[in-house]
């Protein structure tokens, strides 16, 4: 295990980067709004393609606008070993969410630039498009297209809830590259670091998370229709779609805490979308549309979630005269982390004297969709109180350079670090 | 009590101006989507002012919007009587709310016009400025502001969901007038023919129904803020705005059943738009707006409904550590109408053999408004299976007829015709 510690590595440096990367969409309650292919998002691409530049990375964009910074190795014939993360956030999300991961990768470009160092393999510094889902859903789509799990045609032509294109937005604002994505299936490696979104790392009093594997998940969509009736109309022949779905929402709740797994850990539920048709103060709507984010830790109690929801469904629809559909929207698979990285990892943490655990992730990220085709690991840093797409999400400098020290020693003794 | 059967009122000519009115936003389900302040609005009023003007009526157009089309009377010195509805409908409404009273009251014009007849009192057919409260709310501002309830100001100043200014769009679509929405209040009747939006009349094979009063309503908004936390995010911690608001949108259900009034009469509740802030498939919601429409024929009972509500509130907000706030949005009291006008109605139905009852209505109109300040009255028509403010809303023509004759007779009885 090579240790980078003769790299001039700076928390600080990251640290600063990382609050003037958060100005760019910054809230007025400390928080980031700067979702993906906005004025805003364009605006952070440009200085991370400054930053990059001035330590000697080459930009290349693919067709997606995914931005990937290369640092060339002293071996042409090795495949690039990849990092990095996403710029784009929630519409209120915070400063680190992705960002961490993006500037703790250009802190390893600028450490070694600084260093005047080489490596053996390629660098590749990545800046996923689309990660959050908040703006286009579903969310990763940079990663996900550029693995073969979505067409380029299918994410170019995403709407966004404001009628807005993807692949319209994507030239508007500039950053349409010709790379094709699918490149990136040809890499070494891709490590990525993250703040956890849990709170699990703090209440053990841990510096870092080694991820292993990815948790399950599944997303759904409900729609429910019945007829819309005056407010004046008579309660007894209404079939309110409104009041068929307030207890179908209830149910994702319910279904998530009492769906155990062996070892006796509930499941997960999220209702984030909500829509109301004709959306009038005195009519009973005739359809409401929902979002339904299921995940567990457990697969099989993963499937059990999605088959309750579909009975409960079946109830109202019965009960109410009804019709409530429940439709899959998106699955994510267990998938397993490359057992070499995760040793590297495991190593530095290890070596640096550094208090760590094992850990799944029960949230989506590029590496996951990564891991499909490219040897995988993830590093996750603390975040306050488990809070993220959030305005108040926060974590400590001293968090912050624990991470980027892990991705950096597992990114060179991946990538083969020679001294200068 | 004079019967105007000598004149030559025409259910067929009624019938087909309906028809004629309703390709004017006209839906494929066979609906009408005619908003307020709209262009197709604006296309509405054109037809009316061109109808109203081949039968001799001069167009006048107050500041709000409001059509007034005037037939003089043999003695100038008395006050006018007047009549008619909206031409507004819901965003997915039917071709008969609203319309049936304004064509109807075409009709009557025509009719008089045709048989060279006079009244002694002027006549004013009305087509009132936003009924549906669908685009800008609450419901029935050019009655509502003509009475003095509302500001001028207040009203030009309202914003629809989508941004839109109420002034901007009326003065855009060019049906802002110089008149004084004040001068309404000095009519000697208002009378308003309206389908009934129930299925009472129907139900009990009746050609017409009295209205004797108006029910109670109370509307309310409700506001649920708690905390955004991401999808991922265990279960334990969240403070999750939307799972606060379901029990209490199915609350509103459930408290407008078990309110009964001393006859054991139940309430009516409505949430008819939702809103969900961030709106983001895997974020917990930290905000969720939504709209109460509480309606009572025991105003007591309407009274506990809402405090009903605001002790859910409490204790949702109690025990999952949000803050869901219940503000009252708009308040009707119970209003009695016209008895000398009830009477007129009344004996026109006994007289024209019609089947008929008297019986209060549970919606609000433009008529209810009319009331504080002028005498009243209210001619119901059935419709099938209740169903209003859908694309569905349906009427026979025998039941456009009947209508129209009561509120002929009426109008006619109250403003004395002389024969030509």
């Amino acid at each position: 295990m090579s240790i980078a510690t003769n790299l001039p590595l700076s928390g600080e440096r990251l640290w600063d980067s990382l609050m003037e990367m958060a100005r760019i969409g910054g809230t007025p309650k400390g928080g980031c709004n700067r979702q993906t292919l906005t004025d805003l998002d364009a605006e952070g691409r440009a200085l991370l393609q400054r930053w990059g530049e001035a330590c000697g990375l080459t930009l290349t964009v693919d067709r997606l606008g995914n931005m990937i910074l290369r640092r060339e190795g002293r071996d042409p014939a090795r495949k690039p070993v990849a990092f990095g993360s996403h710029l784009d956030t929630q519409p209120t999300g915070g400063k680190f969410d992705g960002v961490l991961g993006v500037l703790a990768g250009l802190e390893i470009m600028r450490a070694l630039h600084e260093a005047g160092a080489e490596t053996e393999a390629p660098l590749l510094l990545i800046n996923w498009t689309n990660e959050e889902g908040a703006r286009f859903s579903p969310p990763m789509m940079g990663s996900g297209a550029a693995m073969g799990l979505f067409t380029e045609d299918e994410v170019l032509a995403k709407r966004a809830q404001d009628g807005a294109v993807f692949g319209e937005e994507l030239r508007r604002i500039g950053w349409q590259g010709k790379a094709d994505p699918a490149d990136l299936q040809d890499c070494a490696a891709y490590l990525e670091l993250h703040i956890e979104q849990g709170k699990l790392l703090e209440d053990a009093g841990l510096d870092v998370g080694i991820v292993t594997h990815a948790l399950a998940q599944h997303w759904f969509e409900v729609v429910v229709e019945g007829e819309d009736a005056h407010g004046g109309s008579p309660m007894a022949g209404r079939r309110d779609a409104m009041m068929a779905a307030a207890p179908l929402i209830a149910a994702v709740e319910e279904i998530a805490l009492s769906t155990l797994a062996p070892s006796g850990e509930p499941g997960r539920g999220t209702v984030g979308v909500v829509e109301v048709h004709p959306s009038s103060r005195n009519v009973a709507p005739s359809r409401v549309f929902f979002s339904v984010d299921f995940r567990h830790s457990d697969p099989e109690a993963l499937a059990r979630m999605g088959e309750a929801l579909a009975a409960r469904a079946a109830e109202v629809s019965a009960a109410r005269k009804v019709k409530a559909v429940v439709t899959p929207f998106w699955y994510s698979p267990m998938t397993p982390f490359d057992a070499t990285l995760v040793a590297r990892a495991r190593d530095s943490a290890k070596a640096r004297g550094l208090k760590w655990q094992e850990m799944p992730t029960a949230i989506g990220h590029d590496a996951v969709y990564m891991a499909r085709k490219v040897p995988t690991v993830m590093v996750f840093t603390p975040c306050h109180g488990g809070l993220s797409h959030n305005e108040a999400e926060s974590i400590t400098p001293d968090w912050a350079r624990a991470g980027l020290q892990v991705l950096a020693d597992a990114v060179l003794a991946t990538a083969g670090l020679v001294r200068p």
